[in-house]
């Protein structure tokens, strides 16, 4: 049994709004502009396949954290719903660095496009990384997955977000020139910001610091001072642009 | 992209109450007698990467769903749910017959044992095959999984049991012989039987019939006629018991 294994190709690949991992929520749901689209790969692409999941509000992904491939598992993690301090066995995280390298969320189902060749579902409330393989799709079905008795001792309730996020008169300046052809990126901005992406370690003894985030095709700059992030700039990562 | 593939090991397997497919509750919960340790595998055997779990009421499971290996995947199946008469994609179902053979099970942790040297992780409410391979194992996060606005247009209400079940005079005498050793397995045969796991092809114009379901250690005889299901014969399978 030791020696045995399952071999699982993707059945399709994520295009999300995260092309890094710096900024991407800690879970599904908890930023609700955070959009992707799952494309089916052949010989999974079959419309047929999805007949019927549009009447389902949110479904289940299955997927490879790929970007976490080469790093090895540890048997104890360090959750940042803990404060990055106090240390708990693998199997009752949700890190990203498993036995196996296996993620499950679950995201809302915006709407499926089965009309432009190779089907598409459209998702809000990601955490996903562009470029995610998945693994399955599965419908969420409230009887049995939301489990009213469930309770733990930590991380019972959604994280509140923390910082208020202005922008800067640049930043402003530069959004109003972007927002005809992304018109959702000053809300996920928002919303990434507020639920402060740095690391646990960055506590209020930390000095002002800048951070950059990519978001969509854009890298945002930003920066933290007391309970305020304020988005400094937006800036195009797309070749030939400012 | 095409031919990529991730090959996973499983770290675990399931010791169920279920020997065999017949008999298995369509999806976790429903049957609330339904007990399996899963037992830890080298090199995943480290309590260390339990630490912590005792303090969540429910786990996800992550499996292979290995007795339906060697059956390909269809785009299509007909749920139970539906009456076994309507087509959705295989995607929009939970069937175990899809293009990756993956499982998801929401289960309650009744207890952790990590005195005995294999770490073992008692269960209930399972749906899980006797020698079920799993490939991880994530605490239910209840504020992330439990989706309050999640709906679906079917399967949004879990399914009510439907049967009667009695125990005849001789089923009822072979229950008193052993009890003292399976005091669980009444309620779970009542469990199981309630919820009718006859296939859905079996309408009410089929002529009183007679089944046999494997549960613990035991063939458990029964038949149905109207929407009573009677409890025939409980007989021992271990080798040298009647």
């Amino acid at each position: 049994m030791k020696d045995l294994s399952y071999a699982f190709n993707p059945i399709g690949i994520i295009r999300s709004c995260f092309p890094e991992k710096f900024g991407i929520p800690r879970q599904p749901g908890l930023v609700k502009e955070a959009r992707a689209i799952l494309e089916l790969l052949p010989p999974f692409d079959r419309p047929e396949a999805l007949q019927g999941l549009e009447e389902f509000s949110h479904i289940w992904l299955i997927f490879v954290f790929h970007a976490s491939l080469k790093q090895h598992w540890k048997a104890t993690v360090r959750p940042p719903r803990l404060g990055g301090n106090r240390r708990v066995g693998v199997f009752a995280s949700r890190s990203m660095f498993r036995p196996n390298p296996i993620g499950l969320s679950v995201v809302e189902l915006e709407r499926l496009d089965l009309e432009s060749g190779t089907p598409r579902l459209h998702l809000r409330g990601v955490d996903l990384l562009d470029g995610t393989p998945v693994l399955d799709i599965k419908p969420y079905l409230p009887y049995v997955d939301a489990v009213p008795t469930a309770h733990s001792a930590w991380a019972d309730e959604a994280p509140a977000p923390v910082l208020q996020v202005i922008f800067s008169a640049a930043a402003e300046q530069q959004w109003q020139e972007i927002q005809t052809h992304y018109p959702e990126l000053k809300q996920l901005i928002g919303q990434v910001l507020a639920l402060d992406p740095r690391p646990a370690y960055y506590d209020s003894v930390t000095p002002r610091k800048k951070f950059g985030t990519r978001l969509l095709d854009f890298d945002v700059a930003w920066e933290v001072e007391g309970d305020i992030a304020t988005v400094l700039a937006i800036t195009s990562v797309m070749p030939g642009e400012g």
